[in-house]
């Protein structure tokens, strides 16, 4: 702000995966960022004749043995539940939730937790080269003061939900807390918002439509739970004779701005109406695995033109936020699931975890992929180990083979948040030790048995 | 040696996970070890007493932030294949085998591409936890040279398989050069042999019914692939008549001695039988998602009682020798194939990765759990990271949430192969460069689309 000059770096890897506009791996090239933004992709040399001709100051970051990749898009969870993180496993969804998860956050919701909570997610997104989470949770306004802080970028779902909550008595309460959020936020550059419907089976028609009311006024993306189990669809027909995606339909909540997370049961039929209808699919994969919730058909819809991205869902069910696991996992059980070992590419799993899901949210615009008039959300990734050598290929490489530890540098807007694999802003010592002085209540918490 | 008193270490970790000869979890623990070999388990007061009233120097190790467990069992892996790591991915097994990655052994085969092979899977396998590797693979030597000198455990299988191949002019040749080897080796305490019969489809019933005489003669454990896919089923039916698992049975090769590994056709009547005869199986659940070779029935097997052990396969069809990641992967994924996400809990992932595969290849004797009379084959694994706090259960912390980078401290037979995350004996620099050595001729010898 002080400088009359823009602030100029210049990221050198050995490896740039733009991710788009083509699936390439370009080496001997660097990317030209001034103030945050993505101004060029050029050839090695060039950026560095350009370098020295500059009047102004440019910072060179050589990244010798590192791919270059977007920063990723965590574009499903529930960021302040790492409280819970293996609290309560190996146990279906609606035990899990209504046994277990439910009746501690009864007890224990409210913006400390959810700020603390955040605080320890963004920590370990950042450590694993996530650079935008789509949060879905309770007391966003504590959520997004937690990203702020860490400098991630920031997607928040206003949760709807029938019943009352901690948060808001009802759906009409919680769409006004929303309108103010959205009011409040809106001239502020990494924060973005969602009207989050918790899921077919907590969210009446009434709500839905007002949901879709305002989605249409606002233009806000609806990210919402659809079909997470086969329990969900059959309970939906018994009960309403519908199944919840034609009664989402009917509902008019198809559409471009709709965000569907989970999918496992999807027939021909009602994958043929996503495409048409252009909403989006978010993929949690081991989440879906975890609650034997079932798999989500991803090369069908990727061959179907529906555009998929990848989130970990929150750490209570997961147990982590690591968008590499993510990716490996989803690469892998695509596989068996389509009964092509073809399905799925790592090429394809990178996309999702980045491109796919900046779209999903309407900011594929400004994220997802290093391209010029982007911003600089960049992560660095060290292949010089030996879980990584040799490289082949270095997407195969990231995606079958790297740990979201190899993850030595991430930058969001430009901004170092983590250089040689050390966080820049934060005192990770004490948020971890704030996270754990929620361990004890919230074991009390939960009911026993 | 030069003592004429045994060298004592204590291990005070913060969680001791024994595995054996109950599942749980003890806190204010440590365990003894004299000469390389577990004396006891004892609480921490009176371990600190002893150590006070020793007349000989005590070695107290202190993890304060530390889970300890077994030492880690790969159960299977082809570890030389690292050099392929990456070659080629995204394809079905034959198409991989036959079109890319026995091209290329053809041509690069021999001592020396095994041995750096194996000293990069080493590495990578030191630093991940894994104590013990059953490996198969061709110039066994090799791979033991290599073990060796990595200071690792390592159970070396005889390739067997009908066609000539860089090693072996034919079945004979490699079961005497087997039987030279054996001999070798027989003394050393940390190097162990099976006979390992390649496939059904690559071994003739002249060959297998001498690897099951030899078997027999030399108490060797049988280590073969087998029901990998359901194309493997489908052509020996219509070839033979016969399921490749009723020509074993009909061989004699259904016994406790047999390690049969993928499996992921089996009917009921196969399971039973396998459970009678007492034989083992090997699951591989990363190389069956990424080949899209299928489901192995994990949790139906351990309910017919049947002894389930892990590995994670070669690098090249994996991509990786991860025991944490392949941990995780087993407990996920066996839940939809069960239907029911109670199936193998985070506490059988980690049975299965330790004492499964140790009891496999009847070594459950000396590894596998943390036991007085078993070797101080142990590993520390650091839970003081964001991405593992809060802990409620250590053993879910460390199967869904912990990296094989938090892995600390490897001890093998008592002594540090890694401390604090470095290794203690190995050039990590000088093996990476050498096995980077063989990336372009790798690469040339790979046949063209």
């Amino acid at each position: 702000m002080a400088n009359d000059h823009p602030t100029i770096q210049i990221f050198a890897p050995r490896w740039l995966i733009p991710v788009a506009p083509r699936d390439e791996v370009l080496e001997d090239h660097a990317v030209w960022v001034a103030d945050g933004q993505i101004e060029a992709i050029l050839p090695r040399e060039e950026a560095r004749r350009r370098q020295q001709a500059s009047e102004h100051p440019v910072d060179w970051i050589d990244l010798p043995e590192h791919a270059l990749i977007p920063g990723l898009v965590n574009g499903h969870t529930h960021a302040a539940m790492s409280l819970m993180r293996g609290l309560a496993d190996d146990l279906p969804l609606m035990t899990w939730l209504e046994e277990h998860i439910w009746p501690v956050e009864g007890q224990m919701l409210g913006h400390d937790f959810v700020h603390d909570g955040t605080m320890l997610a963004a920590l370990e997104m950042i450590r694993g080269g996530t650079t935008t989470l789509s949060d879905m949770y309770f007391f966003p306004e504590a959520a997004i003061e937690a990203v702020q802080t860490a400098g991630l970028r920031g997607v928040f779902g206003i949760v709807v939900i029938d019943n009352p909550n901690p948060w808001s008595a009802d759906p009409e309460e919680a769409l006004a807390k929303g309108i103010d959020l959205v009011n409040d936020w809106r001239r502020h550059p990494r924060i973005e918002f969602t009207l989050a419907p918790h899921a077919p089976y907590t969210v009446g028609d009434a709500a839905l439509e007002r949901v879709r009311t305002m989605s249409d006024q606002l233009e806000l993306p609806v990210h919402m739970h659809v079909h997470e189990t086969a329990h969900e669809v059959e309970t939906a027909v018994a009960t309403y004779g519908e199944r919840p995606l034609a009664r989402l339909d009917r509902l008019g909540l198809l559409n471009e701005r709709v965000v569907a997370v989970h999918m496992t049961q999807l027939t021909d039929a009602e994958i043929a109406r996503l495409a048409v209808t252009g909403s989006h699919v978010m993929h949690s994969p081991q989440s879906n695995l975890k609650l034997a919730s079932g798999f989500c058909p991803v090369a069908r819809l990727l061959e179907a033109g529906i555009n998929v991205g990848l989130g970990t869902d929150g750490a209570a069910s997961n147990n982590d936020l690591d968008m590499f696991d993510e990716m490996r996992t989803a690469a892998l059980i695509a596989k068996p699931v389509a009964n092509d070992a073809a399905a799925v590419s790592a090429h394809q799993a990178l996309h999702m975890a980045t491109l796919g899901g900046a779209r999903a949210f309407g900011l594929d615009d400004r994220i997802g992929s290093i391209e010029p008039g982007k911003r600089a959300d960049l992560v660095a990734v060290s292949l010089d180990e030996p879980e990584t050598q040799p490289v082949y290929d270095p997407v195969s490489t990231l995606v079958y083979s790297a740990s979201r530890r190899q993850v030595s540098d991430v930058w969001v807007d430009g901004r170092a948040l983590l250089r040689g694999g050390r966080l820049r802003h934060l005192d990770s010592r004490a948020i971890i030790d704030r996270a754990n002085s929620w361990r004890e209540p919230i074991r009390q918490a939960k009911p026993a048995g």
